[in-house]
């Protein structure tokens, strides 16, 4: 049994099956024991600010690692294997007057460091932007540490 | 004789001169094997929705892997000392309605597999934004690994 | 005595007391010798090219940079452990016919030249943006390389 994806559990939360690339690009790329993850988007569309709210772009931040999580399980095999969350850039499509997106990052953020704890913790850069893939609203992309075992 | 230049050729393709800084930067930094280059804008201006169409635009992220290749060449001497491409970050000046990032981006991507096989597929992330630098439709910031050999 | 500092003063800058994180993240993190820094956004707030000039805002990025060191001073114990410079992506938020981003961003490589001299070279990338935390003109985000003996 998988560690982490038992803490998802205790959270009342699950991974779905790893939606494929929409276009020609992977999942996550490795170099040495890091690992790149592709940005992905919210299922969540619209500007937070006019469409969406701060809250609901929230948990649309941390549903968002949820997808992430789950692409990273398909291509290395297990999320036991991440050592480290490293560094995360979060794009906050968001309208002329919405200048919250850190607090709208931490949904992602913080489920993070309820499934890592220390590890979890990470650096991060949380940016307004005008317009996403499909309208989303919400894209999150994250480096991670693999443990040296899976060098 | 460049492997990666022989097919750059095959494919009617060529680079330029690399150009130069327009500001206080180097054209790309090592640490280790791995190495980042600095995020250039494609030679076509306008925005994509409204002045440039996504074809358009797609040519364009091409075109600037080109200009990116070229800078890396004239910094470390052969093409054929890249590894791998690791990680590219696309910001697409966007209309307020274009949401096909990712599509434009396969234009840079696309080209990146045809030179690297299987090594050169990567993790992107595909970005709208509403400004950039001398009011270009494509900017783009790519992560290589270099063969060990050159450590 | 801390070299880097003692060019700060030369320059006629110092550090200001490190700021807390204003969300769930730390203010850097360490990957091997890499060391990744936390966006921070300036003090200055307005978008650049009608609230603010473009001079105000290379002044901006500039003491920006001294926030980003603060932290890293709090974090690794000295400045004088940093070896290289590597990568700079900044955000400037910006009118929808403001385009001179690079030069903004020299505000901040500039100092890191000064400061860390050759090594203090760097990639970036500079990019437009419609909105940024707190209404700020001015996001930075900056990897770093340690000496190897911290490792």
């Amino acid at each position: 049994m998988s560690i982490i994806e038992d803490k998802l559990k205790e959270l009342g939360l699950q991974l779905q099956a790893a939606k494929p690339s929409v276009a020609n690009y992977l999942g996550c790329k490795r170099s040495g024991e890091l690992l790149f993850a592709s940005g992905r988007v919210s299922e969540l569309r619209g500007e937070v600010g006019t469409d969406v709210t701060e809250e609901e772009a929230k948990v649309a931040a941390r549903d968002t690692v949820l997808l992430i999580l789950a692409i990273i399980k398909q291509d290395i095999g297990s999320l036991d294997l991440i050592q480290d969350v490293i560094k995360m850039q979060g794009f906050i499509r968001s309208s002329a007057n919405f200048t919250r997106q850190p607090y709208v990052l931490d949904g992602a953020s913080d489920l993070l460091v309820q499934l890592f704890g220390m590890n979890g913790q990470h650096a991060r850069t949380a940016t307004g932007i005008n317009q996403l893939p499909f309208g989303a609203s919400v894209q999150l992309d994250i480096i991670l540490q693999l443990k040296s075992i899976t060098t």
